[in-house]
């Protein structure tokens, strides 16, 4: 296997922009990607989507061509990769598996979303499908329900209180304040996000990520060759995707995610570290409780921890333990294929200090977690400076 | 690199089966491959859902791991794999990659697709979106519209005739009366094709595909392994996936697709053979002019060649040249997600002297081709035994 780098990325600005096309969206961020790597869309030899439901959204199918073509890549390998909220994670890890095996030389991640173009009713509709929609989602149990559920178990096993869930939401709010991408950019107190509008209790409007439109992309290719590309090569030092059961009804511990826990195992060995080492980490924070479950099911803190540690501050910027700091799926905003491969935008410019006002400082190792569903797709990457 | 072999297959009928879901067809597929290698399903360390269009047909998404779980695979990174009706052609190709590329020792390929659970003005509209559907589809270029176009320009440019078409259909039709699994086991006389009821000028009904429900399934591991638990394996001697534009106005040719030229001259070269040395191949017949058009895009037959041979018979089972014993789309059926994979689970059958009635005597070399769209996805896949 060889060692792979991001050698570049590509980010559009997330929010709503029903005018364009997803096939737009994919193409720009995917352009700003070659041409900050300065590499002809020529040299792609993969092409790797990263799209939930761009058919129900936008009811154009077969999309992995169809952006490729736009972006000026023609004949490559182009597949697009679905695993719900986690879509474009997979095209990154499927992606990374192949120019690990010497397969490919360069290949190109984009991950796409375009979600405002249908009415909210369907657009929760098209969002149940990535769970079980015959025994949950027909029966009412749609994802903010799902998590509230998670959050109430939560809460009675582990200690969990809303003040703890309103702290992730203060917190993925002051970051995407400092991100001039970010769809939602607006200061949020905790008494702000406690007495919001309740969704499905425990869960207000502030603990519920956006409804967003948005594309990134990502340029893989060997440590060898990256390093005639760019002078700041982002190692990717282990990444690993894992599956479960899709109902929520049918895991047997509600408050854990089997699969992140799988793939974060997987991702720290092939990488060598723990999750003590890790400076900086975007977590998919689909719903604030799913940060708090990420946080323990990664190790980064014990069970029952990550609530009260996030009221005290120390997942903020700054921080001992700084999560989300490109605002998180809550601020930044989540066009759900786009969604991993943003993550790992983040992680990239961070781990090369170009982020501006939200910097961590000395940043060397950064992790990216992206679920799908309830829990039943995960993937984990583990990056290096 | 290492070598890989498919060491079991699993096939459900084609059919019309509205009644079961497609979770249940992709299952019995790839319980039935487990079941042959005698393997069980927690040794499965990767698992690759081919499915075009699985949410729009049945509601349900997130469908990799939601069928992997009833197959008893649990953990697995689960990825569903979309390149339109080539869907779990390039489901495979990624399979191949993992396990040549030493990521992964026993990755399971299931392609399903559940089509008749939706009316026929529905299906044609969620087929159509595999098309560019603002420039095409919409105006009412549907794939019969497309491939009509095709057929009209094969016949100005190279004297393709009705009859040669029609041919295609017929012995298609007689391979399939012989597998017990297609969709449509009916013979149909090259008459009968000739008069069938115009779909879109020049096609008539007897030259599309069939609508239907089933699905396939492949396991992959490396031929070491593999000869630990079959003493038949089929090596995978080539695989290669390419793409192009989706319009068909984009195209600078109508009879000839630049990406299965692509597919084809990569997966010959890794194979070390060429087209001559394939004793046996399954092609995509959506549509007869289809089926014509891949003879002689991989160099099967010089251009212009393919109706005359098939006309003769030389693409019969007891022709020089057979070319889809299955019966192909035409009989067998066409469930868009499940076509890649059964295509290699019928050569493969072959290879292994398995296939009964229409068994090609001493076949060795097999060939697979997988097309999506109007042919912006394609797969070739070379076997041997």
């Amino acid at each position: 296997m060889r060692e792979v780098a991001v050698i570049a990325t590509g980010l559009t600005a997330f929010g709503a922009f029903p005018e364009t096309t997803i096939r737009e969206l994919g193409a720009a961020a995917g352009r700003e990607c070659l041409a900050a790597a300065g590499v002809e869309a020529d040299r792609v030899d993969g092409f790797y989507l990263g799209c939930f439901a761009g058919p129900s959204f936008t009811g154009q199918n077969h999309l992995a061509p169809w952006v490729a073509s736009a972006i000026g890549v023609h004949g490559a390998p182009a597949t697009r990769f679905e695993a719900a909220c986690a879509s474009s994670g997979a095209a990154f890890a499927h992606a990374w598996a192949a120019v690990a095996g010497g397969l490919q030389e360069m290949a190109l991640v984009v991950g796409a979303e375009q979600m405002t173009v249908q009415p909210t009713a369907r657009t929760a509709e098209i969002l149940a499908a990535a769970g079980d929609v015959a025994d949950e989602a027909a029966l009412g149990a749609t994802f903010p329900a799902l998590f509230a559920l998670i959050a109430r178990r939560h809460m009675h096993e582990w200690g969990t209180t809303r003040e703890h869930l309103a702290a992730v939401a203060v917190k993925n709010h002051a970051n995407g304040l400092l991100n001039p991408k970010a769809h939602l950019r607006k200061a949020v107190t905790l008494e702000k996000a406690l007495t919001g509008r309740m969704i499905c209790d425990p869960l207000t409007l502030y603990d519920c990520s956006l409804i967003s439109d948005g594309a990134a992309a990502l340029l893989l290719a060997p440590v060898d060759t990256a390093r005639g590309l760019t002078d700041k090569p982002v190692r990717v030092l282990g990444v690993a995707q894992a599956s479960d059961r899709l109902a929520l009804a049918d895991k047997a511990d509600a408050t854990s995610f089997p699969a992140v826990r799988a793939a974060a195992q997987k991702a720290f060995a092939m990488a060598g570290v723990g999750p003590d080492e890790i400076d900086v980490a975007e977590l998919h924070d689909c719903f604030t409780i799913a940060e708090l479950v990420a946080l323990e099911d990664l190790g980064l803190f014990p069970r029952g921890q990550a609530g009260p540690a996030t009221l005290e501050g120390r997942t903020a910027l700054a921080g001992d333990r700084p999560i989300n700091p490109s605002g998180g799926l809550k601020s930044k905003g989540h066009p759900v294929g786009a969604t991993g491969a943003a993550q790992v935008v983040e992680i990239v410019r961070q781990l090369r200090g170009e982020s501006g006002e939200r910097q961590i400082a000395g940043a060397r190792l950064g992790l990216t977690q992206n679920l799908g569903g309830s829990g039943a797709s995960c993937v984990v990457g583990v990056f290096g400076a």
